[in-house]
């Protein structure tokens, strides 16, 4: 035992960067949770799992190399295997899948609600844990399916409680800029990867700082009309492109459902195995101008495990975000407890006559806590205040005998006098 | 990017240990926690949750030596910060409940089904990851409290379609074993220790490898004596202690509800911290004589975080023992999937159609999968079959002009003719 230990002072905080859920923290998550449970289950995606521990070698191939090296939490256990607490879930569904390539029918469509790890990112806060929702369509590879994801993604959304307003869904194909980039300027594919990723940050580092890093490439002049196209978002220049045609069209589908998209040719995702269609999804709260989540099409990954290709498109929900853009706008309801209703006992000998009480009241699906403590009455009822449990029914010799009993509904004082089998009634309106 | 994925070989299979989900075996997990949750919830339990990340010395002062040294995934992070992946979840809610000590109002009850990881316990296969429903209630020390504790766990088991002749269930009172060796065959801590340690695994281990440990500890002539002991489960020595009269006292108390308990002086627990009454669940199966999962009473927990203590109880039942357990008593539904239909296209012309159906139907709660895989439509049937939906409604030019559908159930291949209004009816008969 360690001197911290004798000292009896060990920290009470979670480790660093993750999160503690009290229950009114829970109760958010599975507020959220089950919104997007309910919309994704309702388009016919069934739910799958895996552990957060996977093989390194997973994340090699296809996630980006900057994620390996420096963002995953990669351990060596005590059989010598190279461990990763897994950062995102598509590696992992894509191994799932070519697992059973030839046993499974195709298309499917499955989802999950996995956490994922991030050693650091400092640029969306401190959370290095975060849960996600997964959805992902495999075996389909027409604008349906594209149109699909997105309608879905902006399904949940819509059940959220968001508005229109409230968010710009961009959209690009992956390939157009490479090209774009590399036919304009004669660049090779380390100069045009930089290129890229100074595009994708150029609204948050210093016009100084593009132009250090982009006059080396292409010259002072061509970056400057860059960096012009960029701000403008002017793009004409692909416009003739087969890609940007592909786009025109979903986004033509789409609006006939009632859902905007914006083509935006700079686009591009932190993860090397997307193919297609990519699509961000942007909180239009100028306080807020990070990305909340997004997705998009990936028909190659089954082939790193020397399974046949499947097409595949998808996309990843963060919790944390969309917390935050849902609570600036008011729209996570208040917590209640899970409890409906607490029995007080107005002495120890009252308890057995309330836990039978809370028996019967259970059968009819109610969720009744009894309270044990012996404390008096008015801390007992302060207890269910506090915890959030909306009614309370004290019980002492009276009750015991006539099997009548007030319920009092902590929110505005007001007690309903009931009978044993009116109960569950008068707490369910 | 190495040699393996050059060949493009990776493994599909999951990390030694860890299981893959796929759709039926999550909904079997979906299933078990459900239940779990309902009667949890139905006690007045309410949800937290936690990172499976915590720090190190979260486990150093109450866990057991064994498990910290020999059994957790413990690691550096990249910040130099010793970190481990649970292994189990009480030092986890202690250590939450002290960090908001003063502003929770006791007593409380919180439940959780989080995943923990062991590097190994091979006696009880080869597991390294299992989730786990904890139910815990603090700030409450009566025989009430322990009884509730019990009560909760069994209708738990009766919740999933357990008989009382299914299970067993053993308790004692931690430190009456210890007070018991000493006394009688006047030992000091280590051998005390070791001794306790060999009777928890008499059943185990042969008698010759027990007699090896007790005969150099206690001598030949006491050491069968012991043994005999537990082999007879004769343990008058200990009627008088006042442990066990409070014990009886809970089996009478329980015994009120239906629910049997046995008194098991030998029992004991993995875990250091446990100070009064433990318990565990056996199956009845001769096949499987472990335990499938216990707890018990830990009244000093918080004090390891410099906090008042707070009386606790609780529990923690783990998901794989407890599927075994049903499966072999054929006690899990069949699967279905969560998808209620599969919208099927005669032509690629007809999916925009199926689309606004899937739209409609969402509408009253169905889950609806539309099949983009423009394959024949016999295909596309058998993929719904292969999938366990349970419905399909093929979609031509028929359909379109008339608004008339046949649904047909897979499982009989019955049609049934419906208009749109009258699908949900049919599918949710």
């Amino acid at each position: 035992m360690n001197k911290k230990l004798d000292k009896r002072k060990l920290e009470t905080k979670p480790y660093k960067g993750v999160r503690d859920f009290y229950p009114p923290d829970m109760a958010i998550q599975n507020y959220i949770f089950g919104k997007m449970r309910k919309i994704t289950e309702s388009f016919g995606y069934v739910e799958y799992g895996a552990s957060i521990l996977e093989p390194t070698e997973l994340y090699e191939a296809k996630s980006g190399e900057e994620l390996i090296k420096e963002q995953t939490y990669s351990f060596i256990d005590r059989g010598g295997r190279n461990v990763t607490l897994r950062p995102e879930m598509t590696p992992t569904i894509a191994r799932i899948i070519a697992g059973k390539r030839q046993e499974l029918s195709f298309p499917l469509r499955w989802y999950s609600i996995p956490n994922a790890f991030r050693y650091e990112r400092p640029q969306r806060g401190r959370v290095r844990e975060h849960w996600q929702l997964n959805a992902d369509l495999f075996g389909a590879d027409g604008i349906d399916a594209d149109a699909e994801i997105i309608s879905l993604a902006e399904q949940i959304l819509k059940e959220l409680g968001a508005k229109n307003t409230d968010f710009e869904i961009k959209i690009n194909f992956i390939g157009i800029l490479t090209r774009y980039l590399k036919t304009e300027f004669k660049l090779d594919d380390k100069n045009t990867n930089t290129l890229i990723k100074t595009m994708d940050k150029y609204e948050k580092i210093s016009q100084e700082d593009f132009e250090k890093i982009t006059n080396d490439i292409i010259g002072k002049e061509k970056s400057a009309k860059l960096l012009k196209s960029l701000k403008e978002k002017n793009f004409e220049e692909f416009s003739s492109y087969k890609e940007i045609k592909y786009l025109e069209e979903l986004k033509n589908k789409l609006s006939k459902s009632g859902i905007s998209i914006t083509i935006s040719p700079f686009l591009t995702r932190g993860f090397d195995y997307y193919t297609g269609m990519v699509f961000e999804v942007y909180d239009t709260d100028t306080e807020n101008n990070r990305s909340l989540f997004g997705g998009g099409r990936y028909d190659n990954l089954l082939e790193i495990f020397g399974a046949k290709k499947i097409p595949a498109v998808g996309f990843g929900m963060g919790d944390a975000p969309i917390q935050n853009f849902l609570e600036r706008r008011n729209l996570i309801p208040k917590y209640t407890s899970s409890t409906n209703l607490m029995l007080c006992a107005l002495d120890s000998k009252n308890i057995p006559y309330a836990q039978n009480l809370a028996k019967e009241l259970r059968s009819n699906n109610l969720n009744i806590a009894v309270n044990l403590s012996n404390k008096k009455i008015g801390e007992q009822i302060k207890t269910a205040d506090k915890q959030n449990i909306p009614f309370v029914i004290c019980i002492g010799e009276k009750e015991e005998k006539t099997d009548k009993f007030k319920i009092k509904k902590l929110a505005t004082g007001e007690e309903t006098e009931a009978n044993k089998n009116e109960i569950a009634d008068i707490i369910k309106l």
